[in-house]
């Protein structure tokens, strides 16, 4: 037993998903929906990228209908988002953090579920990538966006890369939480400084430079 | 054995189907799609609510999947809506009501199916109200609008109403046909007076009450 | 053992998924995503179709999870529009040949897959035509558009048609490699037929020839 890491881990989970409830929320807010319609959209958004994952690779039912806990942080993400609004909205910076930390941890988690499963590398960073960012992307095609992620942001790059950084480690049988903890830095790193030097990622352009 | 009630609620159950598959195929002909895709929207609205629930309480393959009833009550309910389109228009009424008599339904069968399943409590409301609502947010999703009942409707609290409504009676042990009775009766009557008295959920505003 | 046949379906199932996997991506491109946005529409799009059929069954862990083949020709269909996307533009012909092949190997693929599971032939039909066509569903969904099938194209009537030759030939106990090969050359045909000469599929009025 090695509980304080996993405890780590898992509140870490814990603050990642409270803080993709609050994102789901907000969105909805700024859509106009109403309440039950930021419910299901703080909902979705918390717990989309690991139903995907789970769904995909047979792993039935899906962990949050086995427990109550995510169901209640969730929920709770939701009214005090409802309730304080103002609040949070002025907490942007600490929401922003809690959520690239959220990320980093949500791809550890769905790469050591799929490396558990026996799943081969190429698509164990599918299945950590997908934790990540699936929620999000549920997120905005409900509320008849295009995702975010596919042509704004750089975290999605930020989870490939960790992802990888997390194969070369654990493959070299550095120990896991070594691995864990350095693909969670990586992946906030890379986020923090995409953000802060507003990196994105390049378009695929159809037409010559000179033309339209 | 107790057929009588059990057959009344699978009566409901079709009766429910064939309305959802005729709500979705008059959104797909107001959104003049072509007729496969008219038979799309009509088959996802009526099967979408209980699919997603039974892919994430992993009992698969879905339920419509194991027998051909689903299937030619849809497929009936989609042939009708483009034969008869006139008929069928003008009875929005008739179909309203087979409408609120399915979500009541829906609610609580998928209820009753998490809770067999040893689902808690409050994961079995989120099974029973995906079971009702699942299937138009996917209708809406695919014909590029904001899911209705996220920012018109009030009839997903009408079937969170019913699913606590159902939870109380069955920890108190009332007999079954009476929970399920009461529960239905309850979605039916709250949908029926919001439509009646035009009352909605609120929005979450973002904004002073004196700002934009 | 009849190792040939089964190669031929297995390499038109790969040109088929590289085809899908570069008209997601070109779709991508023209709506102005960034390449990680692009590479997730030109996957989902290539594996969207298998994926919900198998999950509808329960055939999980889904089929492109337990091998690194179909990851590798994606991502090979990708790249190659990434970085040659103009010779990508001049091979539309090819690659619309391709896409052709695919929709009748998958439907077959489907088709025999939900057979093999001892699934009704309605159903059957319902599986073969959703491996073909449900990746292009996500691929539109996700660009925010009304899925180009549900208004536009014939292929899924080409795909319906085609199963049904498929399942009487079955029930005639024709050699299978027989009733896949018409099958597919069914498709093909109705598709091409459909192109050359424009047909589409009627809509469904709601009006009055004479109103508007």
């Amino acid at each position: 037993m090695n509980l304080p890491p996993f405890d780590l881990l898992l509140i870490f989970d814990y603050l990642g998903t409270m803080a993709f409830a609050i994102s789901g929320t907000l969105t909805a807010a700024h859509k106009r929906l109403d309440i039950f319609g930021a419910i299901v959209i703080g909902f979705v958004t918390a717990i989309g990228g690991g139903t995907v994952r789970d769904i995909l690779m047979g792993d039935l039912p899906v962990a949050w209908i086995q427990s109550n806990n995510y169901f209640f942080i969730i929920l709770a993400g939701i009214l005090i988002t409802i309730l304080f609004k103002k609040v949070v909205m002025k907490l942007r910076g600490t929401l922003f953090l809690f959520d690239t930390i959220g990320i980093g941890v949500f791809t550890v988690i769905g790469l050591e579920k799929a490396l558990d499963l026996g799943i081969n590398a190429p698509i164990a960073v599918v299945m950590g990538v997908s934790s990540a960012v699936v929620g999000g992307v549920i997120r905005d095609t409900l509320t008849n966006e295009v995702p975010l992620i596919f042509h704004k942001e750089i975290y999605a790059t930020a989870c490939i890369t960790g992802a990888i950084v997390f194969l070369i480690l654990y493959y070299m049988h550095v120990p896991e939480i070594i691995c864990e903890s350095i693909t969670v830095v990586t992946i906030i790193g890379i986020r923090l400084w995409a953000v802060r030097y507003n990196i994105t990622m390049p378009q695929i352009s159809l037409t010559d430079k000179k033309g339209q």
